[in-house]
């Protein structure tokens, strides 16, 4: 689908070997064969880069005097990123053909936008109001709600449910079954009850972000939930009312921000990491995956641990712990020895 | 959209200021405008009621001889209940109006009933024998199984699938895509192989329950799982078979409660809380986020870490802990003052 | 429904009573009236075997001597494999009737492939070249992505996604909501930028397993994401992009595994455990709910906390634990007693 040639264009890179050559595949470079492109990112793995059956290689600079049986190596800078380039290349080529327009059975309410270009599937209900931005791709079985809007150049997987009155900017990807602008979890104790406090605000999913499967985030009780730009978030998160999320974040799978939690911009939530209401994460910190945060961590500050610790005093609680046992022995023959004065 | 008169009848508060004052909208104390309505729910920050720009403030009566630059102040008993009984109404006079009736495009099995004033969305599917009750409305894309049974005034957002025989009181409130009655997990072994145990049982929630976006409540191996009258449960939590949940109980996102466990009234699982299978929790007991529940736990006690100990305790090691470096070099040195008996 | 000699021949028992006699539904032994079938595991609760009110009760072979209260006695070596035989067919007897043929309301590609024998429900879409197996059962409102294979006698509950070039072996069972084959979460970092990379490979998922509702198996980058033939999957857990899964292994409610992963045939993941991507955890091991594990797992360990030690050492740690707080105190008297020395 490829030649060597087109690759080395594609990276920017250096090609050795022979421009004309066809590769119609990708693999990691330890199973790659004749016909396909793999990768090196670095030359750690040495053997890997000498003997790598691949029909193409793309290789770090440093690679360039170094022996390979492959018999075309392209050299780049960074060759996980001219690799992704390539794997783009070849994602828009084999991606699921999607035909602009609403289909038939989709009910658009007749106040909707349907911008131009835009692909509406089957089943799908966009309601009063709402807008889906130009070239945006909505796949079957989603819900945009009532003066929702959707940005341009937008996809959304099957399933997607986006309440009323919520914002997704521009290239927002958002993967099956996610809801956006479900109900924040408040409610006000009366007696025995738990009495339920309206959520009227709405939720803005800034330019660039993308959410995974089966992720939630609720909408604000006033005013709004904040997603920012460039945001990255994984499977079935749960980010809860007027929590801000800065840019260019991550939030790995399972993780849990409580209401009105902020982050700072590029902040790091490892897997299953969760975050007590109320809290700021500075930015750029880093919480490790199943670490509890319940007070505001630093910019920058790398925290482990439930609940949380900056991670070079978690590490050496943690290499101590499995001395505990021997410890506590030797505390009952010293209590002997040293026994507490008398009262 | 209200007037401040409006807003103090609303209330039950007693107005200070002008009853014919038109507000137009709610926020945040701190962020409210002329137009709008704010609440502070008491005084321990002074500056904000003193200087809040909201064109109406809800405050508590012991605020009634204090200054305040606001135009218009309703005296409360309770701020938050009053201003939630306003954002009730304006949350009636906005939401998104659902017309009663079935949509065209919904399947509706001839044995199924469709209570008065109900209203049934785009491609929802209700199954033989299924009854939905008067005045709920069924948002698009819904399932209702087989014989299964939504009481009236419920409410069930887009993508709800409730498997069959289920059993919902009045006043559900389920949001989008969670699953009620999905099989409970269970298997038996026989060699290598895990034989499924058919989950033969049902789900019954009962009145004013509300379950957030993507949690899972499966039914019951041969009777029911159950979700006592009241209680609220949070996004993307998992209740699985066999569980009998009290009244009135909280359970907070991504919680886990595993086979066969009982909550006593009142219970509240923090977020990411798991309880391990056939475990009791006492009424009004707390779970604190995170923790993680082997054995019982007496009503009212409030347990912390993973495995849970009785908050005190837990936050005894928790403070020494930190400690635990110092006191193993210094274990280290008395280890040499004192070698260990010849054996 | 069935009488007590058709019970014994479905368990391959051996009746004392009345064959003749007719038993109308399943129950907990220690609730079962007396026209219900219940079981007992074994003796160790002596009275319920001798006072359960069953019409006909399952019971080991070790009971043939002992006195009971109840008509029909079925014995048999694993009552509660026998007591799943009749549960398997009470199952068949009752489940709703889904018809075979596809419901006119389904969009489906002129290139699609549909079984003899298959049920597509209502308002499911199945994509170009997608292929369902015979007697495969596809619920409302599900989707089956381009160039995807269902096998055969496969049941998907409603709204399961199922994304391009993805397939589902014979027998598998996926419910409500789960999606399989959403983008590995992946991105390469550039400046303060996180660049995508696509995700081109697809997910496979042998025969004979179950995945529960709200689960997420991502799609790999290049290769595939396998679940293993026999394993069974519970709710709301996240399997990362390229993970391996083994034969018969079980993964419960909440747990998490990074990506890269592999999963030993038989393996164990207790409930909201999480495992760091590029783990190998070993066939036959055991991780402990709630347990955080972040380096390679030998075949058949048992292992437990966050992050996760062998068993043993982790509850000998934990028995300790509670002692810390006065080791502390004592620490502190030994330390005035033995002062460090000056430096």
């Amino acid at each position: 689908m490829l030649t060597a040639g087109e690759i080395a264009k594609i990276c920017g890179g250096k090609l050795r070997g022979e421009a004309a050559c066809k590769l119609d595949g990708l693999a990691p470079a330890n199973s790659a064969g004749a016909s396909q492109v793999a990768y090196v990112s670095d030359l750690s793995d040495k053997a890997l880069f000498e003997n790598s059956r691949a029909g193409c290689l793309i290789a770090p600079l440093s690679a360039e005097n170094e022996k390979t049986s492959c018999p075309n190596v392209v050299y780049c800078e960074n060759p996980l990123w001219a690799f992704t380039l390539v794997m783009r290349r070849v994602y828009d080529d084999t991606k699921p053909a999607i035909a602009p327009g609403v289909h038939p059975s989709a009910v658009i309410h007749p106040s909707a936008k349907i911008g131009g270009g835009a692909s509406v599937g089957a089943f799908c209900v966009v309601e009063k109001g709402a807008d889906i931005g130009e070239g945006s791709v909505i796949y079957p079985h989603c819900f945009i709600g009532e003066n929702s809007r959707v940005g341009a150049g937008c996809l959304l997987y099957p399933n997607v449910v986006i309440r009323e009155n919520c914002e997704l900017g521009a290239r927002v990807i958002i993967h099956s079954s996610s809801v956006i602008g479900a109900d924040g979890f408040r409610y006000l104790r009366r007696g025995e009850k738990h009495e339920k406090i309206p959520q009227l605000g709405r939720v803005v999913i800034e330019d660039d972000v993308e959410i995974g499967a089966l992720s939630a985030v609720d909408r604000a009780m006033l005013s709004e939930t904040r997603v920012g730009a460039g945001t990255k978030i994984d499977n079935l998160v749960q980010i809860a009312h007027n929590v801000k999320i800065g840019r260019n974040c991550i939030v790995v799978s399972q993780a849990g921000v409580a209401g009105s939690c902020e982050l700072g911009d590029g902040a790091v939530l490892g897997g299953q990491a969760g975050i007590a209401d109320h809290v700021k994460i500075g930015s750029g910190a880093v919480v490790a995956a199943q670490t509890g945060v319940m007070a505001n961590i630093p910019d920058g500050q790398v925290v482990f641990g439930s609940p949380s610790r900056p991670r070079g005093e978690a590490f050496r609680i943690e290499a101590v712990l499995s001395k505990l046992p021997e410890m506590y022995k030797f505390f009952r023959e010293l209590r002997k020895k040293f026994p507490p004065a008398e009262k």
